[in-house]
């Protein structure tokens, strides 16, 4: 059985893992060592003791954590990945990241013969648990294709978009776009609020209509107008997304005005609500200017 | 059988008059007479010479123009709507319009004794052939109960949403929430084209995930990808309503600097490309600005 | 002598109307009674008790009040100022007001044979005092005439801008960029702050430069890099005038952009800070939204 | 006498060198070979045939061109300045580049131990020919106090403001700001004229006014208003310098969404009407998409 490797037990990381473990001979890695311990007590999983220790055998290696940043972080060092990666493995860093650090990562692991394919993932917590989740991958033919049977144990859907970055550009924009979504609708939601219509209303005709989105027919619904807003996908995250899409049509020389103003009204809104928020709770600094409350 | 007239038979107006003409004994009138002439000759309709002449006997007249401005311009003259309304009869108004001149036009018409009703519709030129759209009211109560036989026989959704302008108001966000769409989508493709990510493959992704929206689901993959950009909605027409919407956040006191950046943006579009545009053709001046193509 | 009334005693209208005293036979109205009753104690002015008294055998009436529509609100009832104004009079309206409000009022005096001016000042409360304002007029060449003489007693610069409207929108505009000018001024030295560089060395560099604004050159470094804030213009008036331009670009479709999106963060602003912040405060919104301060 | 070194003879560039050329042993070179025989024809300077040759034995190396990445296009080969630039010598970078290259070219030279001062500077052909110009210093304090004789020969203002980067970084911003000026002086403006108000008018009451800026009271009456447009400082560089202004806020995490929409705007302008165009023109995008002319 292949030599499986998963690091970065979090919310989507922990279910992903779960489904990794009924498929492959795995090790598992977290930072808070006790998650770590906690899913090989409850999966077919060992316990490593270090990053170096889960690549050491490894064909694969799986990452999933908060940015790249923390990918990078992992690399060097005495128990780094670095010291554990042999030649021929390859590393499938399903975090939702920047492109731009993931090339800087795939050179220097190509430089030891280690492939790199960026594989971030959207489906969130209820996706990752049902194995359903989308997966969107960066890199080579020959490493994609190598990733891929990895990718399936937690993946419905694995689309092949490019050279290495492409997966986390693609995302990065779907979560801009989502941005833009959730921020426009609780503009128009809000003027309408003071012009005496209920969002209940009005959701009911744009979701009939061509202003609807995943925001307007089922996040406002569900979270807003209930005024439950549970917390699945930190505020801080996406506000991270944003500022990557917009990073990246700045690089590429794309004028993005929408993009631009979605990633510094999220960033403004994190300083606002502070990092616990949940993204959806960007709402409520539209309400609190417009004086107002979506419900 | 209720006497019903109809002013206004232009690409969606043809068709709901048609179904208007199966259940009542219709008038029909428009500025260009041979489309009331054809309509006529196809389907059980008077043409009425005037607008007067229209709304002389009828119970409900029904107005589906271009803009608000257009309505009220009905009104006056020997031949206008004022010369021909008897006091007690309904104006239905199908316009995509705009609140406040909605609002001087019910004034004008209370004084007489005539109420109104403004009930905007989406569901484009298809949903008025199956009598399958959307509408959206603003009214009375008694106002809107009345105008209800005459919406059925094209509209599946009727939804009352609030006093004079609430229709056209909830109309205004749902098609600004479309140009906000329209524009960030083609923004974060055009960014992904310039990374090597074909649109096709980055709608494949989204279309699956977070950042779907009706715009990502239909439009793009029929209209942009396939470069068809069928001309079915004037940009110039979509241009007024984000405008309406963005005026209505302004005088609401609401900030909503997404809506009011749309607004402009397709304020530009529309003087770049001209008023034969078609509103998906707004993403050829983001393509322009971008250097690249979205297909 | 030649009558004179002046309405409205606040920090800009008392030094106007002393200014006045000395030149005409002046009667003042306040809605607050005891600031005019201070104004006469100091000044030669006689204390009128309604706005029609004041009105009364005035061949000019100046009025200088928060927004149009206090102006408009004076029109009316048996104390308004339509019961005193004599045909042939005129009226100098020197608040920062909106065109369309304006042009109500100037067509409502019409219809009594008396002239309307708009003529908002701007240059503060020290220009005031000095009687060195610069007035912005809008009104036909006659009118404008007979205002020069009673606008020369505290404005330096008299210009003649248009029709009626026309001052209050080239006063509008002006404003709008004075905010756009604080804001994006607060962003640029915030960012730098972050990176390091102080507020003072780059101003320092700023005002030698390509960059510089009457703002870069005069508030900052006389109010914010000291953090004096003094309150000397309400935020909430700058939002008006700000919101006042942003609608005159929308009404003259005129894309906009970047004023429309002064109008929406100064709404912001006022949301956050609440109604007593100086227009400058707005920078503390920018620092808030950055974590730094600028200094 | 200290030996210097110039390179990069472009407009501001030419004038720079003529001034060391009479305080220092200069060599100068340039990409195009005709215009360094023609500064040596004309001023007291020899021509070197490579950078490295013109980096030999030179205590001070000074570079003005277009972007930073030309600046690190230098270093490398044969005859590349790192081949030529001896231990202990100081490299004073006049271009107006980007923080981050910067630190990525210090970087490289301090590990031959040559210093590194990021020195762009502003004032124009007019102020480099009167050697009047402002220069912003990025480096250590020993390392501009070697660079300040060198910037004396024309530099006025000479300001140091941070580490390295921080002179790029000031400049950027500043630009930006005249980015933002630029344009929203230009919606101001083109809404009043549609509003029928001349812009000489309104130039005459802002100049006097809170909204005044440089671009108001210099760009516009001599640019604009006169329909001259003269070619003095590329919009693509103005352009690239928005976009480094921008790119720093959002990499320092600082909401800065005027800054951001005017990146934008001056990169779809530059889109819109080639490399050739002065900064200046972005005037004509507004007003071809108001439809009128600000004169």
């Amino acid at each position: 059985m292949q030599r499986v490797a998963f690091l970065g037990l979090g919310a989507i990381g922990a279910p992903m893992a779960r489904h990794l473990a009924a498929r492959f001979d795995l090790a598992v890695w977290n930072r808070t060592a006790v998650k770590a311990r906690e899913l090989a007590a409850s999966a077919a999983a060992r316990v490593a003791a270090s990053p170096a220790e889960a690549a050491r055998d490894a064909a694969v290696v799986v990452t999933c954590l908060p940015t790249s940043r923390e990918v990078a972080g992992l690399l060097d060092g005495p128990d780094g990945l670095l010291a554990g990666l042999a030649p021929g493995a390859l590393l499938v860093d399903c975090t939702s990241g920047d492109p731009a650090t993931s090339r800087a990562i795939a050179e220097r692991l190509a430089a030891r013969e280690v492939e790199f394919v960026d594989a971030p993932v959207s489906g969130g917590v209820a996706g990752a648990e049902k194995g359903a989740l989308t997966v969107m991958c960066g890199g080579s033919e020959g490493a994609v294709a190598r990733a891929r049977p990895v990718l399936e144990a937690f993946g419905e859907r694995i689309v092949h978009c490019g050279g290495v970055g492409a997966g986390h550009a693609v995302k990065a924009v779907n979560n801009a776009l989502l941005a833009v979504h959730v921020w426009s609708t609780a503009e128009g939601l809000a003027t309408l609020a003071k012009y005496g219509v209920s969002a209940a209303t009005a959701l009911d005709v744009i979701n009939a209509s061509s202003g609807r989105s995943n925001s307007s027919m089922n996040l406002f619904p569900e979270r807003v107008v209930t005024r439950a807003f549970p917390r699945t996908f930190r505020l801080a995250l996406l506000d991270k997304d944003a500022a990557t899409a917009a990073d990246l049509a700045r690089d590429t020389r794309t004028p993005a005005p929408m993009l631009q103003l979605a990633a510094d009204l999220f960033r403004a809104a994190n300083a606002t609500l502070g990092d616990g928020a949940d993204h959806v709770e960007a709402v409520k600094v539209v309400e609190a200017w417009a004086g107002v409350e979506i419900r």
